[in-house]
């Protein structure tokens, strides 16, 4: 179950990853590259400063390929229909509470103190779409005005919280990913932001 | 002391780094997370090629809050007053001398050669800037005019010769972080820079 | 023999990647630092995401000295004499070619499976040059138009199938680098590009 969500997940990072190259001309292998970072660049750097004993995607390849697979069927498809965004909005949404979780509970796993358990929850929400960002030239999108990486955090956070009150189950983890689910969607659909940086001069 | 000096240099480089995002516009959240990655990034990346049983941050957490207290305390006070530049300047040029001796001390203990450590040094002192730059869309300082990461550069290496020449005890530190401090600070006093590449043509 | 190659490999990547940085206007540190960047990073990346016991430039700093030697040649020679461009064009070439191959070999070696040895091989021959572009504030060259990676992921391709038929010589490893040197200048001279990703709209 757990696995499907994540596999789900890398799916969903992969597509929407491939398609944020927008319009610029990237070929099919730089569309590929951008949406393999994408989907599994997040947990990538989780597990690489976890110091876990391997990373996910060397010891189950399995990611890897439905990593490239979202990514090809995407170039293909992109160039014949217009894909349904709000849906890809949603699948987005729920990629990013998976991954959250998944980041979280990886950690405890690995014995890191709750404070870093959850920056790597946030981090593997976050981290393949900042990557992303990077290699496409563009100052990423989670640190400017949406919602986003808040939504993770405040999952994160709440999971510490459920953690101390309730014994642990998986009644838990999925309360967090509704919650960030809720988050997310609320801000896209109200255009809810954070209070924005400014100089003073 | 040691421990107070990397203590101070984290939340110095957590303030440069969440005031160098400057006048674009990021949220909250995006501040926060440029401002830990610049403290915490060049230690962290130190931390991953040395292969070190655990990197830094995760097994003593108080970096992270001390990083993400000096973005906050940032974002907030940016608001209402002037921050003193000078004094900014100066501290900044602190964290770089206490990171690049730190850098190079932490790559000994793990028994990496004396070229890697200065490699090491120089890379705790300036790579949290880099990626910072990196994320907020420059090209990193460090790669243009300024004595910056040469400043720290010139300290790793004076740090091999006053250890082949004198004992090892925490002098030699000391001295190396005066040096670097001054290094650094008369570049920015007297403007002094590095010969700039020119092609021919 | 092998070792060899990597030394030239490395000593050209170096030279190329401190050339790329073009007419930007970088200190004589900041090419350096290019130069050894490309030299460097995509085996860096490999060593840390297979877990290595140790980065290769841990264990063996002749790689460091070689990368800066070259980048710091490069800087000297290109302010008085004009570069053989079409002579770079084909030592890179060549670099790309021993990169995939060692990066494949190297993950087999640490027990990867062959989907992360292929990935592997691929990313020691290009990560490089991605980390100066985005470092030198430029969309990598690799996600753009040109045969690059894709001669990289050919070869790295054609390396499991003369594995599967042969019995594992050093002549496998030697047809797979003229492989790759052959598509890449192929691609090169005749501008043979992948198909690029096109929005409808």
């Amino acid at each position: 179950m757990l696995y499907s969500l994540d596999l789900f997940g890398t799916f969903v990072f992969a597509v929407t990853g491939s398609l944020a190259t927008g319009r610029r001309s990237l070929d099919l292998f730089g569309v590929v590259v951008l949406g393999i970072v994408t989907a599994i660049g997040g947990g990538t750097l989780r597990d690489l400063i976890l110091r876990a004993p391997e990373v996910f995607w060397v010891s189950d390849t399995t990611y890897l390929w439905v990593a490239a697979g979202g990514a090809v069927a995407t170039f293909l498809l992109v160039r014949r229909y217009r894909l349904p965004t709000k849906a890809l909005l949603v699948a987005d949404a729920v990629g990013l509470a998976v991954f959250t979780m998944i980041g979280f509970r990886r950690a405890l796993e690995l014995d890191a103190p709750l404070a870093v358990a959850v920056v790597m929850g946030v981090m593997t929400g976050v981290a393949g779409g900042v990557i992303r960002d990077v290699l496409a030239g563009r100052v990423p999108l989670i640190l400017r005005k949406e919602i986003y990486a808040t939504a993770a955090l405040a999952g994160a956070v709440l999971l510490v919280l459920l953690d101390l009150v309730l014994p642990y189950t998986h009644v838990n983890d999925a309360v967090v990913m509704i919650a960030v689910l809720l988050i997310r969607l609320s801000a896209v659909r109200w255009q809810i932001a954070l209070p924005v940086y400014q100089t003073r001069d």
